[in-house]
């Protein structure tokens, strides 16, 4: 995965601090391709995840490993996957990722997949991920320190 | 997968015709397990899969085989999955699911995932599907004929 | 995954104890189809772990969560598989294996795997599992009592 | 896949004529982590199926669509994998592979997937791949064209 980054556009407004979108590049593996010859609708949950996992270490310098020492986790409550173009045998793709919310235990991370050669959007949606504490497995209020972790 | 069938519900309007729900029983295979010791996210999405393979074959009398024969395919447009209970290893699974809606080239499948020992709901939310012709990949508008097996 | 077993083959001499074969059904997911129509190569691994943990706790009386709370796990060393026929869409497969020989920390586990319809073999092969300690990671010893175990 | 390849070493003798040794490297994927933390072991036998289709093109010069267009095709006949070494979340691998023998319809590719950082062997075993028509299904002698390609 090569690393790439957007700047984050220019804030329209005070009250809405607006966040970095990143973007981690990746192949489509042989073994993602399902008997329609195109990419297998639930691997995009899985380019996304990997994506995440690449941002939160590199961009976000907080890597998943830092969550869990702290004995916090992360829960998918929802997945949201809108598919616009098959990505098939061969191809590249760009996973651009960003936050918009963060509300008490939760976080939505809005996501696009777009195909590297020509830019073209094949898949965009989201997911609401709820943090845990790993102790008792129920959501916990996101702390102040890595909210501010995630205002970049 | 073993067939279960819930009979469809009073109708509680003749202008709202409600369809029927149909189950289909699978067990949790450990390799779909993941790093969390639950199964992995995406994989509920491959479980509804099955289970709409099997009962179009059986319930709705007409497998996938029959599509690709008329030169037709279904492709998905949306997937919305709401997480609400962890399956785990040695789960068996009840995975229902059910149309409410034909809209010219499109039908909504809605899906709920119990865990079979207590009926629990561990997983809902539906997919958006588009017939196509095989022949130009676009959108085809349903014919009535398909419609009417549908309508059970 | 329904259970059926085969009862070990009257032994033909009395210093080579036979092993009994067991066996495990299990239907072919969409999601295991890959671009050439057919079951792909890797998820044949994931059959035969899936009727292991079958077998282990429905046939050997002991299920991979004994092995754990003793302290102990199953690491794969080495996997060879013949693929002799395709399994396809709507196959469903019966998983047959058997244990030849234990040796200090090691097991080797044979597995046939045939289509049910007609009894065809589809594949075939050996995995040579080593007995580990979860506290060092290295390979233990496999004790008399679990050899025991795994003597029927 | 960043490409990188290895110079053939110098034949021992006129009657063997080795062959080069690729390398592709490859990211661990999220998704390819199981319930033990550790790269769930089908996967390896995805990662040596993704290098193989990137060594094609860019190696051998003969993608995959080269083989396709041509009527022919690969199906896997032994797959024998040995486990030296778990890759696991963030690891990065060089995956080498070499032909060593095309005798009629077959080749043996062999492979060692290797640790980006270490260079230590993390797995190693070879795949029996026969060429097949397309048409028939049946194994086809491998013309000298072919062969051709093969003898870098």
């Amino acid at each position: 995965m090569e690393p790439t980054s957007t700047p984050p556009p220019a804030p329209t407004s005070p009250l809405i601090p607006l966040r970095s979108k990143f973007e981690t590049v990746m192949p489509v593996r042989p073994d993602d391709i399902d008997m329609n010859q195109h990419v297998h609708n639930s691997r995009y949950f899985d380019y996304v995840l990997a994506a995440r996992y690449d941002q939160m270490a590199r961009c976000y310098r907080m890597p998943m490993e830092t969550f869990l020492a702290h004995g916090f986790g992360w829960v998918v409550k929802t997945a949201h996957v809108q598919y616009k173009r098959a990505l098939g045998l061969g191809d590249v793709m760009i996973v651009r990722t960003w936050i918009d919310a963060i509300v008490k235990d939760s976080v939505t991370v809005h996501f696009q997949i777009l195909r590297q050669t020509n830019g073209k959007l094949c898949a965009d949606g989201y997911f609401d991920y709820t943090m845990i504490s790993l102790a008792t497995g129920r959501g916990e209020t996101i702390p102040g320190w890595i909210a501010e972790k995630y205002a970049v």
